[in-house]
């Protein structure tokens, strides 16, 4: 008996050692106050595991801390701000890791940039690399570089186990990705990084490239394992451009995220074996810019997402297949071969499934043999699938090319397949759905007519986690019942535990103001949303008006418009970084020495707008004039009428060829042009690369007369590189030009109807040569 | 107590209840001997998992196997020979697997080839995929195509967890690598093969491309996870091609493989991450063919391998660092990046490390931009390696551009470094070693001035998988103390359990011949090996002799040659598969109807060779002529005259232009050839790749006189594309050509020492313009 007891102390001995060994080591730790970079350096310097470096609420400028040292998993040594949301770092600021287990929290970046290369870098120096290191709960807003051209990451990712976590991150307008992780060196494969739980608020367009959210490798590292976690965020108006996520390394996934009103796509650029999984994509019924997924290479899974009103085409489509270029070099576009697209649901999207988007045969006249996309997807399989409209949608499946190595098995849709493309795995049946919230409709009954495919034993849970299993399953993301009240957009759920994002607005002021002296004063000190009223009457004006907030300047009395007259030296406008200026009911003109509007040379950090609504502008050089590094969101021009200037409008600086220019949206309605010698708009990108798209020009209802006749080309109106142009319902009356403009019949430009009377002509170019971006 | 004693009867009875689980399932099994291919199928169809289906001894023909079924990881389904050794499968015949759990065993495959693309292979079709399924102790010897230029595998991997273990496999002399892993489609990756404990005899020299032994993958799938594992192999003699093991793929694992005078290298082609431990390549003094690790891509740890008597230089040097193509495409060679090499030793080794190798800056004139190696290796690690030759070597570093992205860290050599490249990393140092056996050195004393490089800690055995410790480590593949008594080669290690290898040759016999007729049956009858003797005479021969074994004919009295004098139709000599024709003090001559030598018209299966030594040959048609699909491994003509024939030796047939040729070595020495009025030797290789290479002229000794003169393009020597040629200490007096023969500068040819008189003259061209094989 002494035995058997001795043997069973024995046991629980063992029993309670193993418990020991699972229990956190506790060390004491410390708090260590500093107050200005002198003293953080020391305490950084000296500080050990468990070490807590709390900066002192204020204003930290042009700071660059190197933080380095290392803690433990179970004692990190950590750097945060006295208290979340008093302590703003600001100027020429940046911040780098280096070591194991550290962590930064609560910091606020505003007012500044990085005087570097990145604001975050999980890296000192290629000595000093940082494992196990968190940034969190904290908030970028703005931290842009004063020059767009000048590219910055804000976090860039080297090392192994970093993770970005809780963040709020919002407004970078510069060159860049906002999010980078670089693989380039065995220290940085295999990186597990996480990025996790943030608020991607924001981001405006670029207009052209690298303007992505997040980028993870590049082409030259694109065989590169990464295993890169990015789940439970939400990227909202995430518009940089048309990848809002570039994944471009292997083994990566992205699962539980949510794309609000992003316009771009999750593309998978380059690399392969990468996993997409219970996604939501939320678009709206006016735009066709916000994308969803788009495929290359190799071994992908897209399973479990959820599409709501994605009404992107082609590269921006819900499902947007590529065709590859056979045998491509390392940075164009790879075959894609054994992607597999299951158990997704598409609700009220259009054409959801576009497929070999980029067959570019037909271009082989202008292009090289090693840009064309010819080789078709190959062992692709859509399976279990959903589709649903409320109105009849009857093309599913868009096909640029033959359709030889897709299969389709149990797909459902709740219309007719009038497609090109009619697979028998794709069934028409009139399902009935739930509208459980404005976004989120699901099948009364559960579909149980399953494709059981390779692997798909491994799909077990749906969009919320819910269980898959032999008994209970369906086709589409969602597998019924439903647990709880599930909201797909729950903003709440992202970003830090003390930063108020959607902060309300302050109401408009209206100003009434009735002298220059008086306007000039008043505009300067506005708040951004105000509205200035002007009285009748004549401004005169011997100085530009400065726009660097959003500012409504109108008539008080549409039937007597004020007359603004300008003598100003260069420009009766100067619009600034974030400048919104609209026009509403008034008369400018100046000596014809000035132009009505110009960028600032240099620093337009951000974009402007312009909105002239209701007004008359004559007698300048330009309308607009803009600088290389400019570039405006919106430049429209409504009910108004644009005579007597030398130039129309000028956006045709930006000139790098490679896909970037100087304006997202410009359209002209219901306005008149005369008398303007030159060329009424010059609307320039320059770079061919299919992958970069832009530029939108709405030409409808207007009337030109008189304009052109001493442009040297001989032509109206330029718009070259333009992706979408709609030319329609004009009057040209006696312009002398040769050509009114050229359209670009590969991305599907025609004339609309105008009337053209001894003013020249349209012409088509099908394929347009341009410069190749690589 | 009571309590506790239940409680410890619980613990017990978990205990044993864990047992159990562990425990294998043992199930009654049954064994089915089958007599034919009926009663096989049959019990194919009807078998379960733990059936044993004996195939009767005795030789099965025309037998096509498909093995399908369910077996468990306990209880395979197993289908094996009566008695090893003693089942013969033949003629057209084939075995394909699908299923779980299979395995078969115990047979030899001979006297045939596949009637489909693989002699084994691991899917019957798609939709029957082999898992977990073994093919082991077998034997696969000369089961080779009629045709050498069809193609097939002999083993063909496709599914996950399938193995080749402990088999033989020699004599593949087509097309296609031996063994191939297939990685197309999602059903084939993350596969985790293992190639273990086989015996590779020799595969001969195939002239051109496609004879590796191994390829896993291809550059189609060469981002796709394999995960396949080679190990413990022995390669004896694998002259396929200059790729003994093509690497396509990512994830591989080669290790404590031995390489054994094998032509060829260990080739990183494609794919990424790979690691090559613990190998041994053995070569010898009289080749500057056999290879060791040639390395394309990124991400490779190259750790613990042995390098003796490696003397192939660039594309088979021991080490050698590719250059790569700058955003290389798919098919051609992506920039070397993240390469380890570490603690490797090469023992009396030639410049064992070649960098940049394939560097064709010099080129751009000749090649498209996209076949330009420009891209330098970059973060390229050599660290910990040890170099030791006992006779000087002071080149151990050989570059062919700029060193710039690889690093040397505490590498030790025991002579001076006289390369180009001098790193501080490559230390000289007097060390001692100590000779274990023939073939094994080490250092005396264990060298520990280590570097500590990133993820070094994860090297922790040696090449005889002994442990590096903090205390007890070297520079090196090998740490003192050894235990046992280890031998690098030791044949009884590999393949299975019952094949003899290695039988004694049969002495030849001595056959004496004194009329034509007697020649003829003797001829006929004679063994490999054997030797007939000619009397003193002239045989008159109307027709032609068939060689399809190794065959001297020599006359007994040197003195008083034996001449054979040919009336036969096409040929004196047809030379048939595995021909091997030593002709000693023997006088040819024809009626110049035919030709003295040719081959086969088709069904070359195999390699033939003609040593021609102190003879005549006169009054032919041409010396040699050959057929498209044949291929000689040696021609050699020593001490013999060879004159009044229509032309010389035409190796010229093979133009697919694909980088293959008609013969490997071709030697004259100490020879004449007089009266020749068409070309003397036209030895062809077309099609440009650099890394197909091959092709060996000698000439040396000879007279060339009265030659060449109604030769249409005025040239005495043709050897376009042969890329190792020698031509020196020749007299070439009064042939009336332009060219005695066109070098190839790049290449390293230049004339030797020649004797040339009213015989036109060598041409150089640095840059040969071939036709892209790519």
């Amino acid at each position: 008996m002494k035995k058997i007891i001795s043997i069973l102390s024995l046991l629980i001995l063992i029993f309670s050692t193993n418990q020991l060994a699972f229990a956190n080591t506790v060390i004491s730790t410390r708090n260590i106050k500093v107050n200005n970079i002198k003293e953080l350096n020391s305490a950084i310097k000296n500080s050990t595991a468990g070490d807590n470096i709390i900066l002192v609420n204020g204003i930290w400028k042009d700071v660059q801390i190197k933080f380095y040292g290392n803690g433990t998993k179970e004692n990190p040594i950590t750097l945060r701000a006295e208290t979340p949301g008093k302590v703003f770092i600001e100027g020429a600021s940046d911040l780098k890791f280096g070591g194991n287990y550290l962590v930064v929290r609560d910091l606020h970046f505003r007012n500044g940039h990085t005087p570097s290369k990145a604001v975050v870098q999980f890296k000192i120096n290629n000595d000093s690399i940082a494992n196990n290191c968190k940034f969190t709960q904290c908030v970028i807003d703005e931290f842009t570089q004063p020059d767009r051209d000048v590219s910055d990451h804000w976090i860039e990712f080297w090392g192994r186990h970093n993770e970005l976590s809780s963040c709020y991150i919002t407004g970078k307008s510069n060159f860049g990705p906002t999010v980078r992780v670089l693989l380039d060196g065995n220290e940085n494969v295999y990186n597990y990084h996480q990025i996790v739980n943030n608020y991607f608020g924001p981001r405006p367009r670029k207009g052209g490239p690298h303007g992505e959210t997040i980028q993870i490798g590049d082409s030259e590292t694109s065989m590169t394992p990464s295993y890169t976690k990015v789940y439970k965020n939400l990227f909202e108006h995430c518009n940089g451009e048309v990848e809002v996520i570039s994944n471009k390394s292997n083994f990566n996934e992205y699962r539980n995220n949510v794309f609000f009103e992003s316009e771009g796509s999750l593309v998978i650029r380059h690399g392969n074996y990468n996993i997409v999984d219970s996604n939501v994509f939320i678009g709206n019924d006016n735009s066709d810019q916000i994308g969803g997924i788009r495929v290359v290479n190799t071994g992908h899974w897209i399973t479990n997402n959820y599409f709501y009103k994605i009404n992107g085409e082609m590269f921006r489509s819900a499902i947007s297949i590529m065709n590859g270029i056979p045998k491509s070099s390392l940075n164009r576009y790879n075959q894609v071969t054994d992607v597999v697209v299951a158990y997704n649901s598409f609700i009220d999207s259009k054409s959801p499934w576009q497929l070999s988007v980029g067959s570019n045969v037909s271009q082989s006249g202008v292009l090289p043999k090693s840009e064309i996309r010819s080789a078709r997807p190959e062992r692709v399989l859509f399976a279990n699938n959903l589709i649903y409209n409320e109105l009849p949608e009857m093309n599913p499946i868009v096909n640029f090319d033959k359709v030889d190595g897709v299969t389709f098995k149990n797909n459902f849709i709740n219309n007719e397949n009038k497609s090109e493309v009619k697979p028998a795995g794709l069934i028409t049946k009139d399902f009935g759905v739930t509208k459980v919230s404005d976004d989120l409709f699901t099948l009364k009954e559960n579909n149980t007519d399953l494709y059981h495919g390779f692997d798909f034993e491994n799909i077990t849970k749906d969009l919320f986690g819910n269980s898959r299993t032999a008994t209970n399953n369906s086709v589409g993301a969602i597998v019924n019942p439903i647990k709880g009240n599930p909201i797909l957009v729950d903003r709440s759920n992202y970003g830090t535990n003390w930063y108020e994002v959607n902060k309300p607005k302050a109401p408009a002021n209206i100003i009434s103001v009735s002298t220059s002296e008086e306007l000039i004063k008043k505009l300067d000190k506005a708040n951004s949303g105000d509205i200035i009223l002007l009285k009748s009457g004549t401004y005169k004006l011997s100085s530009s008006l400065a726009i660097n907030k959003e500012i409504t300047i109108a008539s008080s009395n549409k039937k007597s418009k004020a007359k603004l007259v300008f003598s100003s030296k260069k420009t009766a406008f100067e619009m600034q970084p974030k400048g919104n200026l609209i026009l509403k009911d008034v008369i400018l003109t100046g000596n014809k020495t000035q132009n009505a509007f110009t960028t600032l040379d240099k620093l337009m950090s951000k974009a402007y707008d312009i909105s002239i609504e209701n007004s008359e502008i004559s007698n300048f050089k330009s309308v607009l004039e803009v600088s290389k590094g400019s570039f405006a969101d919106n430049i429209s021009v409504v009910n108004s009428k644009i005579s007597d200037c030398e130039n129309g409008f000028m956006l045709n600086k930006e000139k790098n060829d490679g896909g970037d220019y100087n304006a997202e949206f410009v359209t002209f309605t219901n306005s008149k042009f005369a008398n303007i010698p030159g060329v009424v708009l010059d609307y320039y990108r320059g770079g061919y690369d299919e992958s970069t798209i832009g530029g939108n020009l709405k030409m409808e209802g207007n009337t030109f007369t008189n304009c052109g006749k001493a442009q040297p080309e001989n032509i109206l109106i330029k718009n070259t590189g333009i992706v979408y142009v709609t030319i329609a319902n004009n009057i040209f009356k006696n312009n002398p030009v040769k050509t009114i403009a050229i359209l670009w019949g590969e991305k599907g430009q025609k004339p609309g109807k105008n009337t053209i009377e001894n003013s020249g002509e349209f012409k088509v170019v099908q394929n347009l040569e341009m410069k190749l971006m690589y």
